[in-house]
């Protein structure tokens, strides 16, 4: 692995009557593992929002393999897939920590943005955080 | 029944392991029902944030007598408890469309402030708002 | 439009901090959607449930073209898109209503199972089901 | 302080156009501190459905006093406000860890049923579970 894992601990609220983990959920572990990625490059999200920049999402595809549970802990693995300095795609897989089985995978892709929502170059906006992200996807 | 009256059908994503509605649900219906009694004054919640005001929530109770189901048509009773220009109280009860049983009741309460947090004389600042709503309140 | 159409109108708990609706609502705007579908063909989810059966997800897909606001009504346009007696397809399109712009589309992949989520052929053990959807696929 | 402390961090998702956490999602963190109390009991509330007992919430109170943002990082202190061998309450205060500022504080009510959700005896039905609460809320 040359990502970021992320733990998650699945919570009550996320279940639903079939028991299981209701499937729009793994939506947002994604961005939890993503921002959790982010934040080991040495910047948070928040900071990056502080600073003028915003990354919505423009697609995101997930694949269901076998239904997490009240309770399980979750390991997210995150890498950055593509990117070039406007956008940025990254893949993650959702294993189950106790017998590292593989859940859910797949990927999102966003845009870099002001904070309204218009896309920008961090290339040039912001060098330092594009830096940290080229270094960050040579490693995937 | 004075108030106003909303109807809510049960979505999937809103059922938990338990089988039933998860019980943090119900502080949303509360809130589709408030922003649709307001609607029913004549002015949206988005027309009030876009006219420069908000309603955060100060407080919530919310007492469960009968679970709510899945795919279930719940009818949500709003009326408003207590109003001064300042502080607005709104109590509801939520009904099983179908056999008319009280599900669960409770009440929020709210302050008017501007679109920085910061607490507002509505009787001030917007007249014919604070107008609406003591009509709507001696009305409950 | 050969499929179905659901009015879904933005709730205030599904924003998140950039103003718009969370990216991971649309997952279960689809499932509102697809659930409205089934129910248009003659039969209740739930009734679905009820008799034994269940329609776990498989996959799912979504494209973002434009955000949903606050208060914004949705129309949410479900058709088949590909089915044999154990997977079924549903494609997306989500429109805002007051101009008809497409802010998102999607699809959702599931197979037929029983309540153990097991697999199962839903043309042996459910025919009058398993017809209506191919009725409802002709259509497409 | 004589209770549990849960370490929660905000999540996107958990935010909305406010640029605050939903009220509504405290009624979650309740939930995770409550759980994360009853795992240092030294059982899991998994491992307490699976012997067949539940807790569900008969009511809850939030007392909402400064607004959490994206990315704190909060505590949730639990502790049992009363005990009979049915009922049962949960004090919670939520503090912003950085500057230990209050938030947000409330409670919540339950009683013990089984899987069907009626009423038990925990005393009489499984006096070991009975006995870890009776010293936790001594403690309080």
């Amino acid at each position: 692995m040359n990502g970021n894992e992320t733990k998650i601990v699945v919570r009550y609220n996320e279940t639903d009557k079939m028991g299981i983990v209701h499937h729009s959920q793994y939506v947002n572990y994604f961005e939890i593992a993503r921002t959790d990625f982010i934040q080991q490059l040495g910047i948070s999200y928040r900071e990056i929002e502080e600073k003028g920049f915003m990354m919505p999402v423009l697609g995101v595809e997930v694949h269901y393999h076998k239904p997490a549970q009240y309770d399980d802990t979750l390991l997210v693995e995150t890498t950055i897939g593509a990117y070039d300095s406007i956008k940025l795609t990254f893949d993650y897989k959702i294993y189950r920590e106790k017998d590292r089985k593989l859940l859910v995978d797949g990927s999102s892709s966003h845009c870099w943005t002001d904070l309204s929502l218009r896309p920008v170059s961090i290339r040039r906006k912001n060098p330092d955080l594009h830096a940290l992200i080229v270094k960050a996807s040579k490693q995937a």
